[in-house]
């Protein structure tokens, strides 16, 4: 299987998310000489890759920082978003003087193979047949992520990331950067991540899942050609999900029992509590900028997440390399406490493996309840543990202070 | 508003389980004097409430237990269900020499009110309309259900029960027996329970109702009257919620990542994994024998459950009851370890309320990585405390041994 490139056309007007068009940033067309290889098996090219930058290349070109986004995160890690004209999803981290400082690093972020804010993916249309590709869109994986990024790289001139870093499913791309191009990156920071995807976390992402092909309004991944969305579906798979970023203190601390807009219970099913609110709040937005082909794939790529998988199952193995000589690359894993998606568990048991094949590696446990969300939120011991690990690489890489 | 009784007409074939018939077992209508009232404001009855006994009541009137389900129980606790042909819920529990020993006490389980396996609920037909009541239907609270109850004992003539207990929802009704019937209650037994549903759980059963209510099948809760059902939403609410029912722990040992009926990953959105497979049946199979606005109405009087909420907030005052003379009710207390949807600092919290109010309480946690599910599975720990507790009690308020 070989994918054409998508046509970009800017001129006309996107029908909603489900369309894929870079809604400002920058974008590329890679694979076109030869398409790439994916996990499955099929090759994909041309392919569009949106992305944006942040920050100077420096003239040893020394001083990347490759930032992955998570789930249903995007290549708008600061500014104001194209779409939801809210922050982007890592303001508080990206910029001038931030931990992640723009006047010292050039940051790179792109939208995942497989997305739906301007690089290829399901909603994008199959030269082939002038319809979205919908559910013909090979199913990748987060290797697969990788591989278009390292494209992306090829293409911006930048041989070797300073660093690679990302949350959950940007965790997962940083782990599998450390892996598969070990020559490539000099650091890597996966936070609230994990070496594999859990079964309960299939299972949550199934749920998902279920919920969007259960409405009939996705029209068996279609629903493009029909000039409809399954809404409902997105939305109630935003819900549970949302649920699962969160903790039960913050919950309780945000919402207690407090009733939403009256004094008493209603005795109805509207929305009593403000609990129940926000969830459907965060439900109905979600739709408005994101893909529910994209959200079936994505949740598929993690799901199918296990860096040990190739070694049957000896982590310690993958990081040794084919060579057996351990990994160059030096690596800081940082964790929260109330984060039971991605508990610490999970990156201790990365830490180890990492241990056992005499790799550089630092790791923190974030005192937080605020769930898997922390990696998102204002966290000053996490941002002071981030800034610390990325100034002391600096140093020692020899990349000029801000 | 009242509730007239609904039609029994047990000549006419059932159209599947959102039809209300009691499948065996037995009904008694009750309320048919006066309407009982309901926290909403309004009154039913005359209503049917559907149960079942094991044991034979002694001379005394003094050894009936009441058991109390959960959510998606039912009152088959043990022998085989008629729908499911699987064993009651209960199975391990009651019977013969069992921990709730059928030769010794005399056991009383009935469908809570709302409910949807005999006991009146949404799916049974509004004499006045002729339809099904559907969201007509008032909203009720799990007071309201140990007030039918209460009525079910005075039809078989049991003033004070020896026990009530439950695990779950049917933890709240324990607790709301002792507190609402003081003086019927001799020994009190709540299961992984809470005094009152948290904001997580409440947003967790959002997520549930409204994967039902999105489902068009559900025609706005008429889906009787289009000859309906939906199917798909009360399957995704039912696989959302059974993952909070089990732990991490134990769906990793049970099926990890392991490949369903394949050897290797199929890059397809088929069950490719088991605990999709698994959980994917767990959905089917509960629409078989549920009614899905039987699902709204229990899942809403979990939501109301606030035990201390007429004392605004001072749980101890409401053991210690309007005369603040302390509850005579002797309570047992028990959660499991590793129950992350009503965690032992839940049920902690009772019995601190408890120790201020003086009341007689014990409190055991089972250590068990089974998560909420454990109090329905072969947990040895836990049947000894609860066999301990029932027998002590027993002896103290003279109850023959078997």
């Amino acid at each position: 299987m070989v994918f054409s490139q998508p046509q970009q056309d800017e001129g006309e007007a996107p029908a909603g998310p489900s369309r894929a068009v870079a809604p400002s940033g920058l974008s590329v067309t890679l694979a076109a000489d030869r398409p790439m290889p994916l996990d499955c098996g099929a090759a994909i090219g041309p392919f569009v890759m949106a992305y944006t930058t942040r920050g100077t290349l420096n003239a040893a070109r020394s001083n990347a920082i490759l930032i992955c986004h998570a789930l249903t995160g995007d290549q708008f890690v600061d500014g104001v978003h194209p779409i939801t004209g809210k922050p982007g999803w890592w303001s508080l981290l990206v910029g001038p003087g931030r931990p992640i400082d723009t006047d010292r690093f050039f940051v790179i972020c792109a939208n995942v193979l497989g997305g739906c804010m301007g690089t290829t993916g399901p909603a994008d249309i199959d030269p082939a047949t002038g319809c979205a590709y919908g559910l013909d869109f090979p199913v990748i994986t987060i290797s697969d992520m990788v591989r278009a990024q390292a494209l992306l790289l090829d293409h911006l001139g930048i041989d070797s990331l300073f660093a690679v870093l990302g949350g959950s499913m940007g965790a997962m791309q940083a782990l599998q950067w450390a892996v598969d191009y070990p020559e490539r990156v000099f650091c890597a920071v996966p936070i609230a991540g994990a070496a594999r995807h859990s079964a309960q976390n299939i299972a949550l992402h199934e749920v998902g899942r279920r919920a969007i092909m259960a409405d009939p309004r996705w029209h068996d991944g279609r629903y493009a050609e029909h000039g409809d969305r399954p809404l409902d579906g997105l939305a109630v798979a935003r819900m549970a999900a949302h649920i699962t970023y969160l903790s039960e203190p913050a919950l309780h601390r945000k919402f207690g029992r407090n009733l939403q807009d009256r004094q008493r219970l209603g005795f109805s099913f509207d929305a009593d509590f403000q609990v129940e609110s926000y969830l459907r709040h965060q439900g109905s937005a979600f739709v408005d900028r994101f893909d529910a082909n994209a959200y079936l794939y994505i949740t598929r790529a993690m799901d199918y997440f296990d860096l040990a998988a190739t070694r049957d199952g000896d982590l310690p193995a993958v990081f040794r390399g084919a060579d057996g000589a351990g990994t160059p690359v030096r690596f800081c894993l940082i964790s929260f406490s109330g984060d039971w998606l991605f508990p610490t568990r999970e990156s201790r048991a990365i830490v180890h493996a990492l241990n056992m094949a005499a790799a550089n590696v630092s790791f923190v446990e974030i005192d937080s309840d605020k769930g898997h969300d922390a990696f998102l939120l204002e966290e000053p011991a996490f941002f002071a543990v981030l800034a610390g690990f990325l100034d002391g690489q600096a140093e020692h890489r020899g990349i000029a202070g801000p």
